[in-house]
């Protein structure tokens, strides 16, 4: 482990995030179920089935399967709409998951060719999509996109964007791994936003902190098909209990607090601009997520955060990614954690690596 | 739930398995592992690395990587040896798990062509092999094949047959989700087994009772490139540690009783073959497992197990799968479960279905 990460862990408080994600997490939320409660079988049983139908519930959607893991959702929900269409091409950001996580599986295993829409460095508007020379069968909206800070188009431009897809057949598939944590933003409900697409997958270890696992939504015809793709993608487990145990105890205990998040993620940011040659982005955050810009090489980054954890006990950040060698970001994620750091501790820490900052 | 499930459900006693699948064989699991104790991210961590570590060992393998599934791992083992050979067919069994229980997943993602080997109520041997007409990349052998009661060949056919395909620069791959169950009739470690084979896959749910969970292991190399197409797949889950951490106890719990249910398995089947128009197939089983073919109607043989079930306590089947209008089978898997059997009470309840079925 690096000495940036290894500080971070000794820290008493964390500005980001839930907690380290350890074994207590699923004991916990495996406390109030009662041993005798049977596996879900194959996608069949009641944990399975009624956390799949509060959430189609909760979407907006007709139905909905628990899949392992997002990367294997949005394949599927991709290919089906490729199918449906006959037509084996989608379009999607420079920077969404299936372009840069995913090892190609996209194109390796379903030979479906993506067309990067948009600069990666803002999100894709409606001229992205009418501005398109070739026909898609799917495009894929990721909200908000993480890759850039977690930045989001104004409900209006989805709403456009959503209107022309229809109008023009496109299917329109929402990467909604951090869909929860837009809401109070929008000022909607999942609901709502979910009804601009056809299809929406949302993630439970983001913003809500579960073990592992993913919902993909839609009408019956689309679910039924993701079922079978699942079976032969290997993701049709005897026993998927564990992650839905966790997802759907977490989900309860941490759905109504991503308002606090949102405002808590303001804060942050209005402290962290403050700073000399520091800048988030975006400047103001719209979910519970941004990113950190700062300019000054990595190494005397690194030095700084491994002293002021030391010295504040607050721990800011346990790793930087290098933009060139004169910047650097990282990643914030609000969670239940921000809302544990006392005010005067916090306050003397910010100022303390303003004068660090102000030294390098 | 149909009226024969419901009765075996009842019984205070069962012949096949651990006992029902239930979330407190997750808790149990989770009882020795201290709260703190770090996730695994991503394939990275204590908990994957050891678990791996540890398998490859035992499986005599250079190094081993562990999935959420064995539906997942051995597409994936087959497709890294197709590609190795730039040849897009592999051989199996007509009743290898690939061909009927995936949903054609070979096919539909990797666009890999079986070959179907032997008759389909026989297991594969020597002359399947050198008869073959097409070139083939890879040769899959399931030990014990499952759907046919779980059969084997002898030792010497294996060997043979591994033998060759080493000549012939055909690589074979061992679908040994039930091997643990196999050492003991063939009287070899693990290792010895697998040596015969360039990979290897095991299932942690089957013998050993788990949750979920599979090990595919081989050279480096092989592995390697498994873990490229486990994040295709969507199997490179962040958080793997609940199937690791259950498959690992229940690894060290049972691991060493595979002779005991073996021999088990040997003495029920002597009792079911005692009965009329009873036989197991084999007749003498080589594993935990054995299939009960039985000579009636299956309305009529569901009504004699209800019956069965509720006058003695002992649960011998939860369902009944037609052969044809005449012939019914059901499989058994003996687990922990049969030793708490009384003896007494199991005679008798032989007794009382020998009767029940010259009465039908």
């Amino acid at each position: 482990m690096n000495e940036l990460l290894n500080s971070f862990k000794q820290t008493k408080f964390q500005l980001a995030g839930h907690g380290f994600r350890n074994v207590g997490v699923m004991k916990q939320a495996l406390a109030g179920i009662e041993d005798n409660q049977e596996s879900d079988m194959y996608g069949n049983g009641n944990f399975i089935e009624d956390f799949q139908t509060k959430l189609a519930a909760y979407l907006g959607k007709e139905s909905a399967v628990f899949f392992p893991s997002g990367t294997m959702a949005q394949q599927i929900a991709l290919r089906i709409w490729c199918d449906e269409q006959g037509l084996k091409r989608v379009a999607y950001h420079p920077l969404c998951h299936l372009e840069i996580h995913e090892q190609d599986g996209l194109k390796e295993l379903h030979h479906i060719d993506p067309v990067l829409l948009a600069d990666k460095n803002r999100v894709i508007q409606l001229e992205d999509v009418t501005g398109l020379n070739e026909e898609i069968a799917c495009l894929l909206l990721e909200l908000p996109q993480r890759e850039i800070g977690g930045q989001l188009p104004d409900y209006e431009s989805l709403a456009r964007i959503s209107a022309y897809c229809r109008e023009q057949g496109i299917r329109l598939h929402l990467d909604g791994a951090r869909l929860f944590e837009i809401l109070p933003y929008y000022g909607k409900t999942a609901a709502e936003i979910c009804s601009l697409f056809d299809s929406v997958y949302v993630s439970f270890y983001k913003g809500i902190g579960g073990v592992a696992g993913a919902i993909l939504a839609g009408d019956s015809a689309f679910t039924e098909k993701s079922k079978v793709w699942k079976r032969r993608h290997g993701g049709d487990l005897i026993s998927l209990y564990p992650y839905i145990i966790s997802a759907d105890y977490l989900f309860e205990k941490r759905v109504g607090k991503m308002e606090q998040y949102y405002q808590e993620a303001l804060e942050l940011a209005r402290l962290y601009n403050q700073l000399p040659g520091v800048a988030t982005r975006p400047i103001e955050p719209v979910s519970n997520m941004f990113h950190v810009r700062i300019k000054a090489p990595k190494d005397k980054l690194e030095s700084v955060f491994v002293e002021l954890h030391e010295q504040t006990g607050i721990g800011f950040t346990g790793s930087l990614r290098e933009i060139s060698g004169e910047e650097v970001y990282y990643e914030v994620s609000i969670g239940d954690l921000y809302e544990q750091v006392p005010q005067p501790e916090l306050t003397e820490a910010f100022q303390l690596l303003g004068q660090k900052l102000k030294e390098i």
